[in-house]
């Protein structure tokens, strides 16, 4: 493609996204798609002779666009956003037309310096406590996702735990040859995690990955508002340390993904500390909100934990991926995931001036995310962001007074965010008939839940285009699509 | 941002990046910033107010350009390429604007099925063997990195011998309550993966990551051409079956980081087909290869490999991040990775119908990586992409004829695709010496390694601007500054 080829199409999708964006209310947000449609469409084989940018350009509408899930929608009210922005989009652009890969310091200083400052940056406009700021003994980087930094964090634990030996040893011998003899497992002791019923399903699936196995995890259940059960986590932590276990890591939530309920960080801290567990604080979605000072009472307890995490590309109008991942001590982590070859070795990361973000992350690879981030800060500036949080935040409110103020439906859980969990009083059957007849409407995207036994919808707000008049059809499609089931 | 703004800053992002790519020739290629420029130069704290676009976009050249390494750069011949083309950029564009995260098939059907046809045609154009394809029992996926696809092949490798054991109980005890009773392992065994002394540093990344630990990775010396010495490969088998040690994993490399070695994956195939061991093969670099049929000799054996990786982002004009990650058996993948919580259940997902992505890596979120693989192929075509790969590897022989002509340096690996590797005569203190001037000459960027306890000098061709001039003026540049260090 030449250069000026590439000026008229880079024009022409520019375009194209600026129109999509107008219309993208329009479309049906669950996409219509049956099961193969786009494979059928497409060709078996790559084409042997270039193709003309113009056929490929107008493939996107008639292909590409029936087959999305509009994630953009103002009215996509499903999971958790993705919200994206015009200052996102553009970092994204030029990150890729950069094409620069950060995987050491020496390989584009910037990305890794850019990187380091945003997330110093955001540690502050969150109020994050000190021990992750990189001026002290932790620091930030940007991952893909928050399932990426919990991974980083429990091998970081275990790590620490087992003084290196896992690494080393792996986890079904306790003497591996040269290990270090110091090791702080005894032969038959096991390392346990301890996490709540409503955890994200990452922290099982890294509790897999590394080794440590299902049975090793503790779930702890939560209390009727959803939140770690404090005493029954001591209980288990207890009663593991007599059977000769090793407590080594926990993780908890602040914003669980069923219903954005906020574990008691504080009072957990307390347990951790006592028996020297490395305390892990997923806010993935709720992460953003601490940039408004009235919510940061959820946060309270941060200063305690060894690693933090949450998602610009949630909520923060940064387009997915970005994945902020702080540590209280980043010694801990590097020594987890850091190897280091011939090929990789510098001169000047040989001394311990920079940071090498490969260390801090699985992949060794890495794409400069960071440009995103600062354009939308810049752009956006900390103010407009508190607004565009707290617009959310208030839309939710009045979608939850809608629901109280009904007779059919009950709502389920607290919204102290953007979340309203609720459900039709006939029961589970009837919500999930609702939940599909809602969905395959076009008007609008839910997703669902189970709540203490019940089959529970969710309305999310977080989509950068909704409005308070997207919330009130939301709630009056429900309402007409009820009372067609119920004919 | 307006939809105005966003056209209006959207069109001068395309022309800057158009005027980047006619320039970046002119760059330093190592970037010429000391540790903390970038830093120092950057306020301390996030702007409370937006601030106008116009200063942000003046910011990339003053601040950003001045710290980027130029992976972009004709002169780039460091460690490998990541190498970028318009179609690709415009694809990652697309695919922020759009904003869609397909971790399941529903959340954007077409995210899901571009993909699975992309890695369809991507196997054709290899000739890959038909059980990696998606219409037999195997399938590709895309992830970020050749370390998350060794990372991944390694858990499913992991859980296949060990029938789910693992992800259940663990690595530390063999016999977790609830486990199921037709475990693969006696208590004492342990399980052992192998690969050679050239072998990327993930695989032994992953082998901790998984718990396995590094005592039990058998690291097999490679011969004189830098590729896997079967024979003790087979030895160590046999000696961890003698001592009750169970073999589950192999990885094997076409196209080594050092030197672009090929291990001899047909003799290899036979040991681990005979003692059920996982194979595994790494073509991150070389892979994309493949596509031209004078180059298939090297991919033989693929046919009994277990899982297989390459990267488009290396060598096929696709941006960071994309790579290619193939299995013969979807099923152990996803037995591996799979967790199933009930916010992420579907109608269509239970049905079996469809891919849900997610299961087939580390992270639950996902880019629309797929677009820009598909305006790759297209707008290129295959015969282009042909053309493309065989003139950098005509590039690299040329410039290996000079070095074999040359009285002060020696050739120190065959060259069978697009790396040089050689050295000055005068020993490692002086190679390591010119290595560092060269660098900071601006003018181009080499890498290292170690080749039989020698530093080596790598020069790897495939930047998408690289062209022969540019190798005939590296050549000379390398004589000059050689010349100059002699003085």
């Amino acid at each position: 493609m030449s250069p000026e080829e590439f000026r008229k199409w880079g024009y022409a999708m520019i375009d194209w996204l600026a129109d999509y964006s107008a219309r993208v209310e329009t479309l049906p947000v669950l996409s219509k798609s049956a099961p193969g449609d786009l494979r059928k469409a497409l060709p078996l084989t790559a084409p042997e002779h270039s193709e003309d940018f113009s056929q490929i350009f107008a493939d996107i509408d008639r292909l590409i666009v029936p087959g999305i899930t509009h994630w953009q929608s103002p009215n996509f009210f499903a999971y958790f956003p993705a919200n994206t922005s015009g200052p996102s989009i553009l970092g994204e652009l030029l990150a890729a037309g950069l094409g620069v890969q950060g995987m050491l310091w020496a390989t584009s200083p910037a990305c890794t310096e850019l990187e380091t400052s945003m997330l110093d940056w955001l540690a502050d406009l969150c109020a994050l406590p000190n021990q992750f700021k990189s001026t002290g003994s932790g620091g930030g980087v940007l991952l893909d996702s928050a399932s990426s930094a919990t991974l980083c964090a429990l091998l970081a634990a275990r790590e620490k735990a087992t003084q290196g030996q896992t690494n080393w040893s792996g986890l079904h011998q306790q003497n591996g040859n040269g290990a270090p003899q110091h090791t702080a497992l005894s032969p038959k002791s096991k390392l346990v995690a301890y996490t709540s019923d409503q955890a994200h399903s990452s922290v099982l699936k890294a509790v897999r990955i590394a080794g440590i196995g299902e049975t090793q995890l503790r779930i702890i259940p939560s209390d009727s508002q959803n939140r770690m059960d404090v005493s029954a986590l001591n209980t288990a932590v207890n009663q593991d340390i007599q059977e000769g276990n090793q407590p080594f890591f926990c993780a908890a939530t602040i914003g669980t993904t069923s219903s954005m309920a906020v574990d008691p960080i504080p009072e957990i801290s307390v347990v951790c500390s006592q028996h020297s567990i490395w305390l892990h604080v997923d806010a993935a979605m709720a992460g953003s909100v601490a940039l408004c000072p009235e919510y940061r009472h959820h946060f309270a307890g941060l200063d305690q934990a060894q690693s933090y995490t949450f998602n610009p590309h949630k909520w923060l109008l940064t387009n997915f991926d970005c994945n902020c991942f702080y540590v209280s001590d980043r010694q801990a982590l590097i020594s987890a995931l850091s190897i280091l070859p011939e090929y990789l070795r510098t001169p000047v990361s040989e001394s311990g001036e920079v940071i090498d973000y490969r260390d801090w992350q699985i992949p060794l690879g890495r794409r400069f995310r960071a440009l995103k981030l600062w354009f939308v800060l810049r752009s956006y500036g900390a103010e407009k962001l508190r607004e565009y949080l707290r617009g959310h935040m208030q839309m939710a409110k009045e979608f939850a007074k809608r629901v109280d103020q009904s007779e059919q439906f009950i709502r389920v859980a607290q919204v102290d965010f953007s979340l309203v969990c609720f459900r039709h009083k006939a029961g589970n059957t009837f919500n999930a008939k609702l939940l599909a007849a809602l969905n395959a409407s076009g008007k609008l995207y839910l997703s669902h839940t189970q709540l203490n036994g019940f089959y529970t919808l969710r309305l999310s707000v977080g989509a950068a285009q909704s409005q308070m008049h997207h919330i009130e059809t939301a709630w009056q499609t429900i309402l007409e699509i009820c009372q067609s089931l119920e004919q």
